[in-house]
């Protein structure tokens, strides 16, 4: 079985950084991912937030990651870890064809989108039902859409869906926007926009494809029926820590829990970017985190070695 | 006397981008420093790992995060910030000609490098002594120097003196470098590096200019002197803290101690970069960090301003 000093799960910004941190000191580094590089900024239109690059697409910024990966030769294997299992000194991690084993481990295996469980959302999954606008806009170019959400995800695709969209029935379970002000201005100003406040989805339906909603306002009790052709669905994201949810400390949502220097509970075992309990899930803030989860796993691997240099 | 939501004060990578985030969240923003941008990636050659870019001065990637701000027209105030007096609702930051007004404060003041001490340091300062590599490298080419430190900044900084100076004299107290091994290579490979373990400085001296080093083996008490023409002391950093030590809990080091969103002990006052009480002093960690103290300053002035949208 091939051993490794620090063995990185997840190949999106968070993965990304920690594999040049951990090449740079010299560790023995590798990636698992089933998609590297991966993550949700890939799906991420237009960045113009990361600091020192003034406008970027998600996608270009993670192969400019990536690039630096391979500069510094760290193998990645493109497949799904499966269990990681503690041993004595170090971690087993399985995949569906190989083990590996290393010495420390990194979970950057980031979240993933929830699901609304409305009558009719699974039945129409990929026939008019989409969680990632910038993946699926163009296909409703000049048509009516919904948006179930009102949190920074659904105000940020919306933006974007307005570009393709002929109209946007924002549907949103409270009475105000939860966004940075900047993008919720850019919804409720647009013309193209209504927003139904205090509403719930209830279900989704059709003949083939999706045709219309029933939506509820929960204040009156009214229901009502809006014809559109898509719902993108977005009430927020769920971390993907299951892999290592039996041997580190999570928190009620799943995320992981660290310290500041991204130690999680279980000895050995580091965590950074969006799978990581924090207020804020940016690319900016994964990639501070690999930085340090990185440095972390470089000095305890270098104990275990008996090199360290303090 | 004008008033602000958000005072950052600093325009190094954490100060601009807490900038960057702050604007964007539409809170009313303003940036005070004595050089901005600014901040000790200004001095940096070369930076390789941060991720998105695989190569740049520390200069361009200031420029760049500095563009940024500019067009999201946050005022920059280059004074520097003299003290910070709390109110009961707010806080009032002095500079020398004028004083602003601000709901909460996000410090971004950064560190600078430490004195040595020696006999002769301060007399030479300038004339041959310097605490730049990258300031002053080319001003020593083809000559013979010395540099005092084995951490991570003074390998880096002898790895940049290496492509000018014929000589390197590294003199350092204890028997091995502390800092990433690919530069600890770097240095100990190179034929023009003679390294002076169990070490110290004693004196410098000259008659106009440095002239010569008088060194101590600790170990044998041997004393030895070598003959160069620049000393250049990499002995540590030290936390530019001092405008809010008495209203923040600092560490025993001087650096401000925060939660994991950047809260200090003051409510009110968010710290972010090199002045934080941390592990590992990047780019990359200053800009997630700074990403989130901006985060948790809107949060807080959107609280005061009972406009939280949670």
């Amino acid at each position: 079985m091939q051993e490794y000093d620090i063995i990185i799960i997840g190949g999106g910004p968070a993965g990304l950084t920690a594999a040049i941190y951990s090449a740079r000191a010299k560790m023995k580094t590798l990636i698992i991912g089933d998609m590297v590089p991966g993550g949700q900024t890939m799906l991420t239109d237009r960045i113009d937030n990361y600091p020192g690059i003034e406008s970027i697409s998600g996608m270009d910024l993670m192969m400019n990651m990536y690039k630096q990966v391979e500069t510094l030769n760290v193998p990645v294997v493109t497949k799904k870890a499966t269990e990681i299992i503690q041993e004595e000194k170090g971690f087993i991690i399985k995949t569906k064809t190989e083990n590996f084993k290393a010495l420390s481990v990194i979970i950057a295996t980031g979240a993933t989108y929830k699901f609304l469980g409305a009558k009719g959302e699974k039945e129409f999954g990929g026939r008019g039902v989409s969680y990632c606008g910038i993946c699926d806009a163009p296909f409703f170019k000049d048509k009516e859409i919904a948006v179930i959400g009102g949190g920074d995800t659904a105000v940020y695709e919306t933006v974007h869906l307005l570009k393709y969209a002929s109209k946007i029935h924002l549907i949103h379970r409270k009475d105000r926007l939860r966004a940075t002000k900047i993008m919720q201005d850019k919804v409720i100003q647009s013309p193209k926009t209504d927003i139904h406040w205090n509403s719930v989805l209830e279900e989704i339906s059709g003949e083939k494809t999706v045709e219309k909603i029933r939506i509820k306002n929960v204040k009156t009790e009214v229901s009502s029926e809006i014809k559109v052709d898509g719902v993108f669905v977005f009430v927020g994201i769920q971390p993907l820590s299951g892999i290592v949810n039996d041997i580190v400390t999570i928190d009620k949502k799943g995320y992981i829990l660290t310290d500041q220097e991204m130690h999680s509970s279980c000895k050995g075992v580091f965590a950074c970017g969006d799978v990581r309990a924090k207020a804020l899930r940016q690319v900016s803030t994964a990639v501070g985190e690999a930085a340090a989860a990185a440095f972390s796993a470089q000095q305890y691997v270098e104990k275990l070695k008996g090199e360290a240099y303090l």
